[in-house]
């Protein structure tokens, strides 16, 4: 059993009505959704509307992965918060960062880099596995499409990945690093492009696969309870 | 020519007799000096005593490296001057953090870790160079000691590093990941252990020639004078 | 299920007393045991008397993670030997080499580096871990003892490992990455230190333990079954 | 100065009429020109129809950077000079793999795995900087373009590359790893996807560019010249 909590600002859903009709239960309802194909995972959502962004102490000792969507609200979620997923992370906990997460205060948090990009509408987009034997790829060929995703353009300022699984390759004569990995303490980190809230990607069957296979990935191979691991804790003499 | 700037907090000198004795010109001073035995290195310094840290705009445009040597006044560095270096940084600007820099805040802020470890006093460090090749190495033997230094142990909450250059070895039983390269944006960033306020560590010529090793692998390969480099500057549509 | 061969020269157990004495069933038949004191494991074992070196096609086919014991022997493994594991590993198997297993064929044809270091007899070694998270450190502390092991030295000419979970201090003055992984292929690589043929590193409860979490780590996550993943396949014109 | 001898198998210049055309004193000579463009760089050049392949150990002793173009021709290369080659790679000469090269024996010697790609003919090629801090990126814009080169497609079998300079976008929908740097030993090692025999990368001015930029890259900071490092010397007794 994985316990997954799908973060979401959950803004575009309420006022665009083209995302509306795709999202009725939202974007964090959409990947709960994919991720729920698997009996493993026990999903649940948290959104800005909720008390402490929905990620108290209590559910974020409870969640064993933590997806985050978000894209104009990253400035309203508060520091206290951004701190309190970041203490999960050293702890082990895993964090799947889709798309516009780019730029979430606790992607950037945990990159030590702004993580900018160049961007724009409407392309196609063509995943190559470049890593096939990495657990996110499995059961994927060796590359997929996304009939509408918004393109992301190098150069990605992140530090250089420890893991890189997926190239994006677009139509409209751009590239990308779009699956990166990397370990932060207990816990670890993979982002993901594709996850436009128009477009279609959530609905490409290999890109649900993907958030499945990233979620066991993140699993903890070791969590630290009691929140004192040494990369939580002060200085300690020995 | 390297313009380097020195920074000390500079608090422990003002207190510690022996080491008031043995650095009369502040840590800075004495970083200072080692750097200078080479013409080619052109050597300011700044402490926590002067406006701003010592760290304007415009000491840290003509700043080719900076050095870091913080311990107990982490907290007093002002969080908009943490944010100047870490601009700079993106934007080329080197970085070399000296032993209990570990845990100033610009490091921190750079690893997206809390860069914890284990420690003690009075060791005898033998410092192996795992990466003979690397420039920082440059000029130095299989190993060398270093009679007296502050001994900190793994674990090292940093991320991977991306090019280990030494290890430590310390008779009282510990091992350290001495010598550790990250690139960040377009700056390079040192971490090295060595450097206690007391101890002689600063006296061993290796670790002289290390400080220097290091300043010159740091210089930039590219730097933003605008401040707009991808590291910096906002989404962009392209 | 994961099944495991365990391939050792089997020299010194028929010619030094001592070695005969500690390993009444081989180096292979006490890393058997080590292994199989968790029912998750299917070991065999093979040496250099078998024909093939017991390394046949269909024993490789029907093996998930191969261990690896030499020393004086490297070179009596035929070179056309060598290439069936390296193709194997390519294809997904798992490689944990021990120990003197660092100057192996196997190893430096994937290493690509000739694998070089410095040693002497009679240390007393203590392990830290640096990767606390990592599969192979699950269910250890921050550090453990084995009181009597050879010493290996840096430099150990090895590519940087892609993670590093292991550092071995000795008592007599050395420092050694002593845990290094490797993705090669589809297959994963483990380099682990301890493992002499005197001494009594195979009877420290830890070390037993890292060999079965190496174990578990290596698995494939994807194999080739068919030998023509892009690992082995000829060019191919897409 | 910087000492290179460009290797070349010289094979289709003297066998289809439009090579020879593009490239009337062989693809050496057109890389010894791009080179020479620099005062910096003295160039010697060496083919397949010299004795030793040009590349007797007074040559590489004098080598600081070695080029390596080979297609056809791999098999040729006597593997004693291959491994005279690997030696001084060892030792601190650097190498720099052009386009086909990926498949030579020296390359997939050093890299431990087949290095295997997909490719087709006549795509139009986009190269992006990913690292624009890298010294071989050094004065390059965000991208540019080569109108005419061969397509190389993912997954590119290589380990993963220490650091990641480039990223090739073709116009028929590929993407690949084009720029690839490693250390092996003391040398650098440096992959660069274009080059193809037909096209015009040679004259594209920033592919020139690289060539002199990786040449300057790959100058070894550290050469043994006694060839007996520890990258070299047998196990030795500390």
């Amino acid at each position: 059993m994985i316990r997954v909590t799908v973060w979401n600002e959950y803004i575009h859903e309420k006022e665009m009505p083209e995302v509306v009709a795709a999202h009725p239960n939202g974007l964090h309802g959409t990947i709960a959704a994919a991720l729920g194909e698997d009996a493993e995972f026990v999903v649940r959502t948290a959104t800005l509307d909720d008390p402490e962004c929905g990620l108290t102490e209590e559910v974020l000792r409870d969640t064993d992965v933590l997806f985050w969507w978000g894209h104009v609200g990253h400035d309203r979620v508060p520091d206290e918060v951004v701190e309190r997923v970041y203490t999960h992370v050293m702890c082990g906990m895993g964090l799947v960062v889709v798309h516009s997460g780019h730029h979430s205060k606790i992607f950037r948090r945990l990159m030590g880099t702004p993580c900018n990009l160049g961007w724009h509408d409407d392309s196609r987009e063509r995943v190559f596995v470049v890593n096939p034997a990495h657990p996110i790829a499995k059961g994927l060929p060796a590359h997929f499409e996304i009939p509408l995703e918004e393109c992301y353009s190098e150069p990605f300022s992140i530090p250089e990945p420890q893991e890189l699984v997926f190239l994006a390759w677009y139509n409209t004569g751009e590239v990308f690093r779009s699956g990166c990995c990397y370990r932060r303490g207990l816990g670890k980190i993979f982002y993901f492009q594709p996850g436009h809230e128009t477009g279609n990607s959530f609905f490409v069957p290999e890109v649900r696969m993907i958030y499945r296979n990233a979620a066991r990935w993140a699993f903890p191979d070791r969590r630290d309870e009691k929140l004192d691991c040494p990369w939580v804790a002060p200085l300690e003499q020995v």
